[in-house]
């Protein structure tokens, strides 16, 4: 296992990010994605096809699959947890889709209302919706270095569930520590187990930063060959589980340690931080984002 | 090299971090060393021993060491740049005392108006002075993972500075990113190459945050063995090169980390965020621990 020299950063601000903020409008959502593509961003997630009920800030993420422009390259997801929201991702034109479990009980309970076996069967007609209509699966395990509502969740629980979502056909198994509870050799632990169920090469990681430890445990990470890694623009989105603290990685802080370790992202640092500053404005709140907040001292100290 | 089990924590913040906040009363200063003591730190730079002219925040330091509580096993310390602090330093008690040069020619130059030789030869009056009287210096060395002014810093130039801080009698050496701008491979290696002039014991990393690169450099830096970081409480100080941006790593981040990994600090983890959140309140903004902030939601949402 050695370091990649390349990491495909999966931009999630838009779904992930904008769905736990307050609601924007429609052209400054599609406005961020085009900056985002601008700046060198593959793989954006650009909206959830969720019931409005639920989550109404991503009631137009059909609109917004409409009306950006979709430069060559760049994979333009979106979220869809049944067949409903499959169909109307696939109407809308979406790249890929992805779907999400738990690695902890308690979370899938109280989250879908089912067990995690249960979340599992239900998107098997979607699974085979996908393959029929030749569109990529994307698989999300959440709660995997901590649950809010069980507190530890064994490794082994989260090697089942990302090895369930592989061979129910996800070509990529993200890794999520939801309420950013983790820390580096925790973190190590649980990767290298996943990946002997699922080949490295096929998983990333979704590290929240509710707690700081965000880049520390990629960092402890990346040494074991992972190449995929979440993160929201200007740390777009809070932490549902502690309101006011952080949730989301701030992509600006990842792809300056990255660029740090010589590890290539296609993506221009000074363009992903002002496609931050933007959003941030229409939010009306400070970027999240420590990287952005220095950079922009910086230039308004010149 | 192995990890260690145990990390000394070197609580700076009632030092470089007051000494970047605007003034508070001398009673909150009191009050926050401690708690600090309370909470479990072994070690707290207490003040400094500077003209206040240049740092008015510092004004007061002789009266916070004569009025703290001092906790058995606590080392009480000062920042002492020449010879009329350390006389003063002596005065007070301070039960260490700490000199400081620079790895960048150009820093030195324009913080301390003279050159890196300059500056370690100005200090040698200061060590003898401290040997005759029994008294432990520790040796600061600035920009090591690089320069507001001249940018990049060459590692040969950080192992020369903390080479000569060594031989001329400090005990341990505290590496300092002092603008935050390091990432974590150029961490390992810059520590590295000083351990090989500097036994690992008698060093410390003193990361700041600017960048939020900060815990991710000292999970890269663990497996060497290094033992001894530095942090501030709330992360107090900003970053005076980057204004609003952030400076110290705040103590709480590091500990959560050290303890997530098994490793002992001594430190009472909540104790230590209760320090940070009293001061906080006194300088009237956010604590910028991103673990207190989640501890404060958890607990105001119980």
């Amino acid at each position: 296992m050695t370091m990649t020299s390349r990491v495909k950063v999966v931009e999630v601000g838009p779904r992930d990010g904008l769905q736990n903020e307050a609601t924007v409008a429609l052209a400054a959502k599609v406005d961020l994605i085009n900056a985002l593509s601008n700046a060198g961003v593959s793989y954006i997630e650009s909206g959830s096809f969720v019931s409005p009920k639920w989550v109404p800030q991503m009631a137009d993420s059909a609109d917004v699959l409409a009306q950006i422009e979709r430069h060559e390259g760049v994979t333009y997801a979106a979220l869809t947890p049944n067949m409903k929201g499959f169909d109307a991702a696939l109407a809308a034109r979406a790249d890929e889709v992805a779907v999400f479990a738990a690695a902890s009980e308690a979370f899938s309970q109280k989250n879908i209302n089912c067990s995690i076996s249960e979340s599992l069967a239900r998107f098997e007609p979607l699974m085979a919706a996908a393959q029929a209509a030749d569109i990529r699966v994307r698989g999300y395990v959440s709660c995997v270095l901590g649950c809010p509502y069980q507190g530890e969740v064994p490794i082994a629980e989260v090697v089942r569930v990302a090895e369930a979502l592989y061979e129910m056909g996800c070509y990529e198994i993200s890794l999520g520590d939801t309420i950013g509870v983790g820390t580096p050799l925790h973190a190590q632990r649980m990767l290298a187990a996943v990946a002997e169920a699922v080949p490295m090469p096929q998983l990333a990681l979704h590290f929240h930063n509710t707690y700081g430890q965000a880049l520390a445990n990629i960092a402890a990470c990346l040494p074991l060959g992972v190449a995929t890694i979440d993160s929201a623009v200007a740390g777009l989105g809070g932490c549902p589980y502690a309101r006011g603290a952080s949730g989301n990685l701030a992509s600006e802080d990842l792809v300056y340690m990255l660029h740090g370790m010589d590890i290539e992202t296609g993506i221009d640092l000074p363009a992903l931080a002002q496609a931050g500053q933007a959003i941030c404005q229409q939010l009306g709140h400070k970027t999240r984002s420590q990287v952005a907040q220095a950079l922009l001292q910086q230039t308004s100290a010149e």
